[in-house]
């Protein structure tokens, strides 16, 4: 159905299956809060973890992590997916001739009306995956299926709109700074190890329901494209595995796109990191976050605040996140 | 350009004229904070007021503000912009025949594959509105006019991206209560005498700074687009006053769309409240707020978070705003 | 997934079902031209019946058989799809703002340059249906499976891509002046009795591999969307049959939306007069064609020529068609 | 506004400037035809043109001048313009789930509905420019202003509804084959003698009126959208004016994009060869004429017949054109 488009993610499959996860089951994840669950590990979330991570908030700073929207943004349009684009449906000039209100010459004149319009892959700009983004045969997390709850716009369980307010630990891994460099090399995997040492390094520890935000130093290309979508580095499988299984984050994210790296570590699977996560162990992915303010001022453990736009059977939605520094 | 469309609002003129409005000189206002300003009112928000407001939060309960997306939500049609959509870009099964990513049929059936696009005006949804969205005579605040400053693709000041992250003492004026019903009947105009009596019933004052949404109980037809829209209640020039003059507001919002009330109060002016507010003021309009979950647990005070997408150049941005319990 | 969006049609179903439809398996038919074809009746065009009609063109007389387009015309909105929309991409003072093109200022004051673009659902203006707009179980004309050969972007077989240009004898059907009326009255079904006495009074007969435009005077309300979508008047199934099966016409068209009378005559089938044409006999459908002109100079035989967009894999297209006198 | 996008055209501006064209002066036009004339060359059509040639036409072979409209299809997106975007609305599978029409999980298994929507720049595919695309300080041909004509959704004047179906003689001049090559080199700039000469090799004169199509072979690289937009050959002013002023044709047009060859032969005039057609004579551009069925059938002059969709206020509009022999 289409021509060729370059690719700007080498998309191959691997060879070798590392033997830890070539043991992991392919199917999806059945969520352990039962057969109605949408929300897999968002459910993690309570009053109480809300009450005991607001409650350390000192000061009045507040880092903002989220990016710019605009035309020529980076975007997953390999996959031929529309750009972001934005126009204005209202102008002082042209209202005056076009008089949409119906309130003649003068009023147009006086009030100078100005109107816009969007539109973009909900993956655009800083964002979350909703649980439906990625399964695996047919079936997403916890056993829906799109044959039985998929229509034409959108999913009728795990869309959007079922994500909550996001109030929670935040910890950011700066993967980058642990490694010595202001940005991981085109293509880099991030291991479980390199979890570990930056998180020694920067002296914290994670805990069940975190935010767990990974630094790879990508964002410092987000104004150029091309060179921000083209190879980027991103997770592993065995440091997913450590994030989601041992450490219990309830959100994982980056300042990069899409999160994990390429070629795939997984035969006949080309995204195998957002398909544990997603469709296997039920965590929400944040993507193009933007974590260069929080690394400038070493700013490693906080309270993330975010919430994304409630469209309804959508499989993602921008955010603009907010961190909040604690004692 | 276009066939009659049906108006929902009657956008009649007044003939009367209160004397007080009538003083204020219908132009553009300048502002205190120095002629590069594009943020008014938002320079109230400061390190100390966020402080000063995230230090008295208790618990961890959290209240949405904001309302889902959905074909067929309401909006500003009449003027001819772009309604919501939502649509599939990507599905399990049309990747199987599509082959997007080029990855061959078993890894496309393997992996299942959801993406989708929106479309939307700016003003969609629970958004706030930016100072450049409606100005006088060709300018907006502080003098920026559209000749110099407004490209095809939006503003080049005061657009959407230079709205902060909002962290401020927010109260609830609940108008409807106020008045014992459960929602203010169609075209009423809300006075500054409502707003004084719903305070004093509250038993909260205003302070420099706050964010305030009125609540006229309209959202209870929010599911009715039609009905939403049609001539619904809304702010009067005098309490828009009250708001921004006397008690120093930062953002002001409600449960409504469009936030004032029809037929205009002013001669030859069809949104006399939005200039003022936008264009006098400086003041930030935050239009389609979800209050009632506040209304239910009659909470009129609390910690108000909010940020908006960072759309550049743009004249309004959706956001999903959450309250905070407050000592 | 939806809020209750107004229907304008009635799509009750009916209970009492006429004889010989009833006997009409309801499953998609077989191609007469082999297994692989995506034709079906515009097979009937061939070079020899393009010859014949061009060769009887007289004068330089042009019918133009379609319809403008602009922001809150008439469309197939109750079903939620996208209304049509225009915005400005460039224009003259944007330009100049924005330097879209990095030529400076001088060069964008100097070049005055204007672009626009367009979003619309396929089947808005003049536009022929493709044979997979509507099938049957699962399938399309001639058995292709949504299964097998529907991606996100389409269909992989009988795309809009595949109808090439037509040229072929056109007649007329005058059924509103054959009745007497200048509009034929709201919910009005087209009877085969109707076309034979139109066709009697008009002194034309069908031709095999005709397309055969049905007038029904609805034309004259295209101004006012609403009331041009209100219940419309359209062709019944025998009709339809008489049209398809005895005349063999190649399209058959209208100038109503859409086509057919609701509600249906077929119990469990909305719109049974579109499955009978496109997806059991493989004639394709063309909608809002614009035959005031032809009727005021009672033109009823004519050569008509027209070439709709080649959108890939797409359900429909639109086309401006032109009708050109004969002798 | 915009973060740099890669031009594919080197937009530079020349240094030298032939004589001739210095002397033009770079105003837009005064219309022979009156002051409210908005059509300019198109004229020249007349009752008596067009039957002139549809006498002639011998035979039913029809040429399809189009292209195919599909995602990665190439585009002006260099000066950020939306690409062409086609996307399903209704689905077999999906129409289950969402019951859009309110029938029922049986009427909607039975029934298999397939609905799409497009997006488009108006100058995508096949189409062709209104006389509003390019004008000269503010103003269009005949003195139309920007300031006066141009609303928020279209020009009230030279809109794509004003332009007529074109029946006309057609001339394909083939450059490619006249300089013995399958396609001239990337940034050829066609010249007069150039157009000469290929007539004289075909034997044929241009005539008043003519649709005059230009061959680059630039066709071949259509599938690769990068390289198809990457530095073509096209027209240069001269060979324009050859074209316009001395064989006074209706409507000029090319198989590539954007019709003129960069960088620009007139300093502070980025695309002066579309300022002198539509802005100075009057006379509308069409692109990506698909001519390589011509070519090879060596048929040089035929009857054109080509409706582009009547747009309103659009400054371009996609159409198919056919060509048809004549004796």
């Amino acid at each position: 159905m289409q021509t060729p488009i370059l690719l700007p993610l080498a998309l191959g499959l691997a060879l070798s299956l590392p033997a830890a996860i070539a043991e992991m089951p392919a199917t999806v994840g059945t969520s352990p809060w039962g057969p109605d669950d949408q929300l897999g590990a968002l459910n993690l979330m309570t009053e109480r973890s809300r009450a005991s991570i607001l409650s350390r908030i000192t000061g009045g700073t507040v880092y903002d992590l989220s990016v710019e929207y605009f035309i020529g943004m980076p975007g997953w349009h390999a996959a031929g997916d529309p750009r972001y684009q934005i126009w204005m449906t209202h102008t002082p000039r042209g209202t005056v001739n076009d008089d949409p209100l119906q309130v003649g010459e003068a009023a147009n004149d006086h009030v100078s009306y100005t109107g816009s319009a969007v539109s973009m892959y909900t993956h655009t700009g800083t964002h979350i995956d909703a649980l439906n983004h990625f399964g695996l045969d047919g079936e997403i997390y916890n056993h829906f299926s799109a044959d039985e709850h998929l229509g034409d716009t959108g999913w009728q369980v795990t869309g959007a709109e079922t994500i909550p307010p996001i109030v929670a630990r935040g910890v950011m891994i700066d993967v980058a700074a642990f490694k010595g460099v202001d940005m991981l090399p085109a293509g880099y995997r991030v291991t479980r190890a390199d979890l570990e040492g930056a998180l020694a390094r920067q002296g914290v520890a994670l805990h069940t329901g975190d935010v767990v935000l990974i630094r790879t130093g990508r964002m410092a290309l987000y104004a150029h494209a091309n060179r921000y979508m083209d190879n980027p580095p991103g997770l592993g499988l065995e440091a997913a595995r450590f994030l989601a299984e041992e450490s219990r984050a309830m959100i994982v994210g980056a300042d990069n796109l899409s999160f994990e790296a390429f070629p795939s570590e997984i035969d006949g699977n080309y995204v195998p990191v957002h398909t544990y996560l997603l469709a296997q162990m039920g965590v929400p992915i944040m993507e193009l976050v933007n974590l260069e303010g929080l690394a400038e001022a070493r700013r490693y453990e906080f309270a993330f605040i975010g919430a994304s736009l409630k469209l309804r059977g959508a499989d993602a939605a921008p955010l603009r996140p907010i961190a909040l520094p604690i004692h």
